[in-house]
């Protein structure tokens, strides 16, 4: 187990070196049409007639317009979502039929729930600087409202729908932009505290009866995962800043996954002091995976951030997965 | 348009030039325990008592073991699943789960449907030859029968449960083991010519009604499928072979998705003779995300494939979304 360890801190360090010279060359973001209030915090819904793919595409062409791009100047469509539109095909290949019908665009999806977006930068950005794919659209988002539970009210006031889009490219001469280091662990214990468990491949819609309603509903033991985040994350954090040879004081801004009302007490227990890291809970509340691309690019909009800052985009996720993401913006 | 088809091929070159040194060090695989024949072709189901889970677990443990390794020399656990087990978290987590609670190695999903497993041993390639990660657990496999509808023949009586895994390492000095080249396209006029509608975000399981079941059972229009095949595969495959700079004659063996009973005909069609491909149609049916795995895997376990072979991986998919794969095995 120790050499495990000693293996992986090289692996870790490897992170570092490795400086993939990407850019984030345009986002966008797109919230459902119904606004509601709870307790003064201020959620989005889906409309009736809206659909994600709606609100993905929506923000997806904000994303190319801020990048100066056409959809055929795209070379991978990717669906960084934490959750499916259908069983099958992929999320991607539907967006595809939205954005990209008649071209022959590869598609596919990638997930690690929350922090798929984060996820999808940090592999994207080794294909981009492999030479496999040169401008990636990144898609983010999902229909929390499509499983909420009214009877749990913690997880029906906390979530919101929503989408947010970016053109991940090559940076070209002179541009610093780069992703400098990544790290994502998961630790199972976690599994079951934030979960769905019906409607696909274990418990299909034809099992669901009056009895077991409430498996298809997000299901979330917030004390729990609150404990287990606070078991695992400042050791992670730690590790992290020093495989990447990073200060806490070097980071212009964190852009944590909106996870809930907690991300206050949360992070400045991680030293990241009120200020350091963007809070939009109360606007938007908990995105899902669109939550870290939303206010990324809500907070470049805003000129909270410029190019060249060193930023961290870093979340949990249910899994439990965490993801830490340092990119030079 | 004429630009973008001439960016496109650039592209499309560099999959030759940047060949990434992995070797798939370990394979398995496992069937469902039911045994059933339709018109003297045999395919699997899952027993009531097993959960797909059960056969990801012992076809993993299988690769670990082929590969000499134990779960902990794994930096990475990704499942190229075609369908969700549970909507939230994502497979790999719940794999993770079962193999590596305790651990906090990372999970994640990748999915472009069938070809899930093609797509990730090019995308993970990308990553290893990156240094981001260094030996990866990929599992694929599906529950098809948890979506069959009894009344669509043609489909119930062609898909196996069945799950397959590999191990992917860095070769080593002296090994000539690599991903030579690797092209995916998506053709979204066929988004819904292979799909499950209901039981996911855009028609949750709370939908259902007496009216609309068929839409959470998969649905296949195999006839729209085969046209969109005929139309795209051939140009498709001259194109790859033309990038790579590769002939028919220099592989060795083609492992296709075994899409279906028509494998036969469309093969051929390509300039794959009989014999230069495996069928295993017969045997197995359409194993979903599994098939092209569980094949190789076979393959290497008789003989018919040998390290130094040049393999060619290549498929069909939901969406429609193909995939070619140029391997050193």
């Amino acid at each position: 187990m120790k050499i495990h360890r000693t293996e992986q801190s090289s692996h870790e360090n490897r992170g570092k070196l490795a400086k993939r010279r990407v850019k984030l060359a345009g986002m966008g973001r797109m919230l459902g049409g119904e606004k509601i209030i709870f307790g003064g915090q201020t959620r989005y819904r889906l409309l009736k007639e809206q659909s994600l793919l709606d609100l993905a595409e929506e923000a997806a062409n904000q994303a190319l317009l801020a990048a100066g791009m056409n959809i055929k100047d795209i070379d991978l469509i990717v669906c960084a979502m934490a959750t499916p539109l259908q069983a099958i095909p992929c999320n991607a290949a539907l967006v595809h039929e939205r954005m990209a019908k008649g071209l022959d665009i590869p598609a596919m999806d990638i997930n690690t729930t929350c922090t798929s977006f984060i996820s999808a930068v940090d592999i994207l950005s080794c294909l981009v600087d492999n030479n496999r794919y040169e401008r990636v659209l990144i898609l983010s988002g999902d229909t929390a409202s499509a499983a909420l539970n009214p009877g749990q009210r913690e997880s029906y006031e906390l979530f919101s729908d929503g989408a947010a889009a970016c053109v991940l490219v090559k940076a070209t001469e002179g541009e610093e932009s780069a992703v400098l280091y990544g790290c994502q662990k998961t630790w199972s214990e976690g599994a079951h505290d934030t979960e769905i468990r019906g409607g696909c491949g274990l418990m299909p819609a034809f099992y669901m009866e009056e009895s077991n309603q409430e498996d298809y509903y997000f299901d979330m033991k917030g004390p729990r995962v609150l404990k287990l985040c606070a078991k695992r994350l400042p050791a992670f954090v730690e590790q992290c800043l020093g495989n990447a040879g990073v200060e806490r004081k070097d980071i212009h801004k964190v852009i944590p996954h909106q996870a809930s009302r907690a991300l206050d007490i949360i992070m400045p227990r991680l030293g990241f002091p009120k200020g350091s890291y963007i809070d939009r809970v109360k606007e938007y509340g908990n995105l899902v995976s669109a939550s870290v691309p939303f206010v990324l690019c809500e907070a470049a909009e805003m000129g909270l951030i410029q190019r060249g800052d060193l930023l961290l985009l870093m979340g949990t996720a249910a899994g439990l997965t965490v993801n830490f993401l340092l990119i030079r913006y």
